[in-house]
């Protein structure tokens, strides 16, 4: 046996070829350039000790950005879905009840990893599917079912909803039930304190507010998170998301020796530390000021083009990702192609649940400036202009 | 609740430092330049046309660079772990029974992986550990066992062995077991025919001989892994790693439209892109020309130096990583920090069953030239000098 019978594909002996963009949907955002220097830079290996510095720089960010001191606090090697499986694999055995709140996709996504291995409840709101849902509910439902873990999602980027978080965690604690927090869409946009709210696992992407290109998922767990998820009496189904392995690799477990468990994203991980220095020069609350004084303005230029906003309560409104009600008399496929056509910028439909209910407009970390809003406003009069139906 | 309490940590205020090094373990390899470059252009989203037509630009390098047809050909959203994982969920129901071969850690690996949902069973070879297995004993053990999946390593890294595969994918077929290999170690190093050697589902990593950095994994399934995998009766454990959904991100389940899974590795594809592009302008059969050249080359050196090889069988030697049997009078420790100290070049010790029997040095893709196994030989003969025991 010797010889090649399939031949070198000759769209590889054209050029890469990627155009620019305005980035300006919920997500992946642009990437500041200093961002794509860190991870354009040579790389070194994945165990060798200046990556261990490198690792624990991270770890520092991330502690900053979600405002714990947990020693347990990594990075994934893959995006915010991976950290979703990490922390339902690792805090659920088989069997065990998980509730999950619904109010758009990141609610779903949970229910379709947890239905996999325990026993699924679903908690919806009981006014709107896209609203908030109220503590008492929460807290009626965590006493009924005595849950092992309830999931929420600050940041529910399908709806533009940020969910109060305040008082959620102490119902749990006291049920003796694990919170886990979805802050992919808000972390760095939104304020989130990860201990103050005793909030058990949280988890975020690298490709909103932070900046960084996607494929690093920062992920954190408390003490009591800890507690269940190193008693178990199963292994997780997942041996690259076993966080006993994952807490030797970055260092956590306390243990002398970090053992190979896989290779970690080098250029990701470069990219991902220079993204939390960024958020660590700029300041927490200065990045949250900004993110809300911008979407202010956005959502006040939204509505003095006629638009309606989906999210009525202004306290509800996410401040990275803007929702549109999608007005009448147009199509919103033909609004978002004639707007990534003429002005080179994504704006977003709905995501699930919220397909053909919505556009989403993103202004994240590096986006999340007046003129970009600016940018945006006009782009979206030009299309309102351009693309009205006959009939409308 | 309002005040950050968390400051922003000192570290994070000092710029990225990352040292040039010479990456002449089993991997991570140096990154070319041009992949480099690739993976720090600006991004684009990962649901924009463009990008759908650089996956499909990857695909085809895949199926390059595995001697394949298979449309169901894709890249992970992660390392060769990943990839692992990916074909073990998909292919593997709860209490199906697997078959390892195990001479190195990536049996070992799998294993890992299985024991978590099947019934596992593990295959050594006769004579040593780190031998190839004779096709007798694994048709023996395939026939007796009759598991759904047979897993066997083409580069096992750890043992720097090379294992022959002609022959086994028709023994798997007889008995409707799949054949699953990994290549990770070994591509574009090694010569490997997916479809004329019957293997059924085959994966491989970025950042060996495809001098991309860690984080994106090709994996390719045939027809046969197909009907069993899309014909299972639960789903896979992990959603983030069922083909059902990957299939469909990547185009590749015949459907119209791609719906959102997850957020993959922009970054990682454009340098996946770019190292795929450079393996078909090369050409497969220049690269396996070259890697026995150089490896060759670079073993001749190691017995000048005194050195004893770790595989005695030249055809069985891998030629992207040697092992040299630790010398007599030496600490393999002390050696390879002696390296990395004065000749800024990692060489790496033994992994998982293989520490402390061998030092490995990998020349793959970008690196595997004479020039740099010259350097190797240089500055072990300088180890070999100022790092002998006093009674040795």
């Amino acid at each position: 046996m010797s010889s090649v019978t399939v031949p070198p594909p000759a769209c590889l002996l054209r050029p890469l070829e990627a155009p620019l963009r305005y980035l300006f949907g919920p997500g992946p955002s642009n990437v500041p350039p200093r961002v794509l220097a860190a991870g354009g830079r040579p790389i070194i290996g994945h165990l060798h000790p200046e990556m261990y510095g490198i690792m624990n720089d991270i770890k520092k960010g991330i502690q900053y950005a979600f405002q714990t001191e947990n020693k347990m606090t990594i990075s994934m090697s893959g995006s915010g879905h991976a950290a979703m499986e990490c922390a339902v694999f690792n805090a659920v055995e088989p069997g065990e009840s998980v509730l999950v709140a619904v109010n758009g996709i990141w609610g779903e996504r949970v229910a379709e990893i947890a239905e996999r291995m325990g026993e699924l409840l679903l908690l919806f709101s009981k006014e709107d599917p896209y609203d908030s849902i109220e503590s008492n509910d929460i807290f009626f439902a965590v006493e009924k079912h005595k849950p092992v873990l309830f999931f929420l999602t600050h940041g529910e980027s399908s709806a533009g909803l940020c969910h109060p978080m305040d008082g959620i965690g102490d119902i749990c604690r006291k049920h003796n039930c694990l919170f886990l927090v979805d802050t992919v869409a808000s972390l760095g946009a939104a304020p989130i304190y990860m201990d103050k709210q005793s909030i058990d696992i949280l988890y975020t992407g690298s490709q909103k507010a932070l900046n960084a290109p996607p494929g690093t998922a920062p992920i954190s767990f408390n003490e009591r998170a800890c507690q269940k998820m190193f008693n178990r009496k199963t292994k997780p189904v997942s041996y690259l998301f076993d966080m006993t392995h994952l807490s030797n690799y970055w260092g956590c477990d306390g243990k002398p020796a970090r053992a190979y468990h896989h290779t970690g994203p080098v250029s990701g991980f470069f990219a991902l530390r220079e993204s939390l220095a960024i958020l660590a020069e700029t300041g927490l609350e200065e990045s949250w000021r900004k993110h809300k004084e911008v979407s202010g303005y956005l959502q006040r230029g939204l509505e003095d083009l006629g638009l309606k906003l989906f999210i009525p309560e202004r306290d509800l409104r996410l401040p990275s990702v803007t929702t549109i009600a999608i007005p009448e008399g147009y199509d919103w496929r033909e609004m978002l192609v004639y707007i990534m056509k003429n002005h080179q910028m994504e704006m977003t439909g709905g995501l699930g649940p919220s397909i053909g209910m919505v556009m989403r407009i993103g202004l994240m970390g590096y986006n999340c400036e007046k003129t970009n809003a600016d940018m945006a406003l006009q782009a979206l009069a030009d299309a309102l202009k351009n693309c009205k139906k006959t009939r409308g």
